[in-house]
């Protein structure tokens, strides 16, 4: 018999109680990897509590990876607390006294969340970065781009610096409903809605379809930025696993759904970030089947769809759905200009007031400033041959990052060979730790992302992502070239594990 | 005993089915106004669940203003269902086919909010329009913010352009805290994070606060913004009312405070929107003991404060604050440009990675173009000069409204005086109705927006708020004399209730 206390008249929620008493129990070893926990229906009986008070609690030490559930076995401590290198780094500082308050137990959540980015290495000046998978900002068309912002200013200041339209600045909806048109994204019952990026239209679609205690479903691994959305909505997330260089496998997408009441799922079947891969036709429809029977709405993340640099396209979810059930979300932060946090969803008519509701209380719009000028962009048919030089830049740049892994990885060493994106995707060979490679790396002068970074669970430790976007051919050339040293003497090297944080040179990078 | 039937194995919550049971039952008639229903825990035994979903289905009934506790007689019927003319709207299509699927349940709440700008007569270009409270836009000082945005993307376009930090570009945040710090708002200890408006600041902190079931407390009537910020959180608002001319009542605060988990509190403590009333300086430290007492964080909109026309300042509930639990939001949207999406927050320390967080999840950073070309704008002291001048406007044009108002309406008019701010509130004599005089006044071109648009529950119907900032001085004697003309013509003539949708010229206009 676990040692749980629950007391009802405590300011604490009850499945938080819970929660912190499980957590706790591992802690102090009481609990041990490979023990077994409860079934939610006796243990709810036991302690006189709702069963979804103790769903509630499993659904979030499972997110936090301590405890697992097997089909027909039962709920397994996992142990992750201490197997995961980040539990090594420093505690940030308990909320003390703040001119006065304490603030522990005011926040909607106990801890704060850990904040990936303060994990990565600040890009140093000389140090060949791997890490961010952005558009080089040396190749900006700010000549132009300062153009297009002047002109509209001056035909139409008044107008952009006003209060404008939640769903969008009409100019903007007008450039890129003709884009998207032409492209055979946009239907004639969709609609557009512009966001803040990509990370907004996540954000969005959450509030719109998730109800706490409602699952999600995820890729895995997947872009960080997916989790972060989700997590304050006190939603389940459930992982399907991406194949090597093949995406996400849609018979985990169907076993998934067929075992949970999963109310929305997030795709991106081109380049996909971190892996790389990129769905076939044949798997694309099998998910849009899965989505059609299960009624599932799916999310397709459309942000690296546009930088192929090799191979045939293949039509996106968006164009192969029959159903009306995918929603796409792009934005031109990959295409051209992160910082102007200018993106979009294309919905279909259902949603669309949904989406706008949600929107106009998250910030009744996005920057017309940024709107105005992208939309000017657009227009004058700037974006287009931005994009087009881009894609050859990229090109290059992927061609340099695939032979240098070719010519520098010792025997053992995998990776995805994407046909456009911003990243490759390296498996080390078992045993190997990126983040302990990571911190021989820095000490040369090259950064990466360690794959852990971009896993919901499962994560392996062996893998890693190089963005290639930003690096020109000689520095991808002499970075991998390093990698592959570091790499060779990890492999001879006893294996000593070394905490990554505590180090100097931490700073802030968003992981993108 | 009332007809209710909960299904277990139902894919809708529990708390939905008897909430929307519930409703169903008062608008067969079932139940009627005036009705008791079931303390919580005895209809949870009866019905075999447990009381949290008895009091979610409460909590939701009673945002809705269908239910009211009243303590120590129990939870009443009030019937608002049909009491409010918007439920005679047209029902918005019920989302049928779109190309195949049914979104019917898909969604996360079961119906779409209402949308309160739709309820809003466009804006016509003859029409004298008292709707909005915002920045007359040919004002707008254009060429200043021209040179600043051209002058900012050539010395920095680069680092503009690409993704920047969460919590705001150095340069904003450097104007901003030289600004604030000379202000007396920024203390030493204080953080700013950069946000897209006010809108944005009040809905990550939702995030950061609140978990489902928790209470927040709004003062009522409010801004109807927050509470959208704070529909999708799940959340119980409290509303705290307004006393005319005085601001929110600390007496009914510590009441509520006293008799809930209230989590958060967010007040307008300047020219509050929509009443325009003040709180005197005891108030503010009245609330601020109260939040103290309780650990309560109270977020300070100062959105209006800095548009005192007349009398003595007051300090800030932030600059009073010695228990450090205030933030305060703020934006540029009053003052200068709402159409740029810039706004602020100054939080205690202890808050600052948790908002940094929820602010990285909802949409990585806020546009730098938009906060490079603002912070360019305050950099030059453009922002001070242009403060100063409409301070001298907004002052002309209150005091034409108040004018007016005192030679065009009958006797038992009543309406706010107040000392900066952009909105007049008027109490009309008790039995008129405000929506039934928008009626009459549209068909004679002159808007306003009705007061039950700001309330959480108790609406006013005979209120309504008058927006001054955009009009001249000719435009509003004429707007508030016709207005006058319809007051007294609607005294005389008997009652008919019409319906305000359904009517032409209905469009889109974002209440702020």
């Amino acid at each position: 018999m676990l040692p749980l206390q629950i007391q009802p008249e405590s300011r604490i929620p009850l499945y938080a109680q819970l929660r912190d008493q499980l957590r706790a129990l591992v802690r102090i070893g009481q609990l041990m990897p490979g023990d077994r926990i409860p079934p939610s229906r006796e243990l709810a009986a036991r302690l006189g509590v709702h069963r979804t008070t103790v769903a509630n609690a499993y659904a979030e030490l499972e997110a936090e990876g301590l405890i697992r559930g097997h089909v027909g076995r039962g709920t397994f401590i996992c142990g992750k607390i201490d197997a995961d290198p980040r539990s090594e780094a420093p505690q940030p500082p308990m909320p003390g006294r703040n001119g006065g308050v304490h603030w522990d137990g005011l926040f909607a959540e106990e801890r704060a969340e850990e904040s990936l980015d303060r994990l990565l290495p600040a890009r140093g000046r000389s140090a060949i970065s791997f890490i961010v998978a952005q558009p080089p900002q040396d190749l900006f068309p700010l000549d132009d781009f300062r153009r297009c912002t002047n002109a509209v200013l001056r035909s139409r200041g008044r107008e952009i610096l006003q209060l404008g339209q939640t769903g969008g600045y009409p100019p903007l909806q007008e450039a890129l409903g003709a884009w998207l048109r032409a492209d055979g994204i946009l239907g004639p019952r969709d609609h557009i809605l512009v966001t803040s990026g990509c990370q907004q239209g996540l954000d969005l679609l959450a509030r719109v379809f998730l109800r706490p205690g409602d699952a999600v479903l995820l890729e895995n691994p997947t872009y960080p930025g997916a989790l972060a959305a989700f997590s304050s909505r006190h939603v389940r997330v459930i992982g399907a696993p991406v194949r090597a260089g093949a995406g996400v496998d849609p018979d985990a997408i169907g076993f998934a759904l067929d075992r949970n009441r999963v109310k929305l799922m997030v795709l991106m079947p081109d380049f996909q970030n971190p892996s790389g891969s990129t769905l076939s036709l044949e798997d694309r429809r099998k998910v849009l089947e899965l989505a059609e029977r299960y009624r599932v709405p799916v999310v397709e993340d459309y942000i690296y769809a546009r930088l192929r640099v090799s191979g045939q396209p293949i039509p996106s979810l968006k164009a192969l759905d029959r159903a009306g059930l995918v929603i796409q979300i792009d934005s031109l932060s990959k295409l051209a200009f992160p910082g102007l946090r200018v993106g979009w969803c294309v919905t279909p008519e259902a949603v669309a007031e949904r989406l706008r509701l949600a929107k106009q209380a998250a910030d009744l719009h996005t920057s017309q400033l940024a709107q105005a000028a992208a939309a000017e962009f657009l227009r004058r048919g700037m974006l287009a041959r931005h994009m087009e030089r881009m894609r050859d830049v990229y090109r290059k740049r992927l061609h340099a990052a695939l032979e240098a892994l070719e010519r520098s990885m010792p025997e053992g060493v995998q990776w995805s060979a994407p046909e456009g994106g911003m990243c490759v995707w390296v498996t080390l060979p078992p045993g190997l730790d990126a983040v302990e490679l990571l911190v021989r790396a820095r000490e040369r002068g090259v950064l990466f992302a360690p794959g852990r970074l971009f896993y919901l669970d499962h994560a392996q430790p062996n893998t890693l992502r190089l963005g290639f976007s930003e690096l020109n051919e000689r520095r991808i050339a002499r970075g991998v070239s390093l990698l592959g040293q570091i790499v060779r003497e990890q492999t001879r090297r006893s294996r000593t594990r070394r905490s990554l944080a505590g180090g100097d040179g931490l700073g802030a990078v968003t992981l993108v």
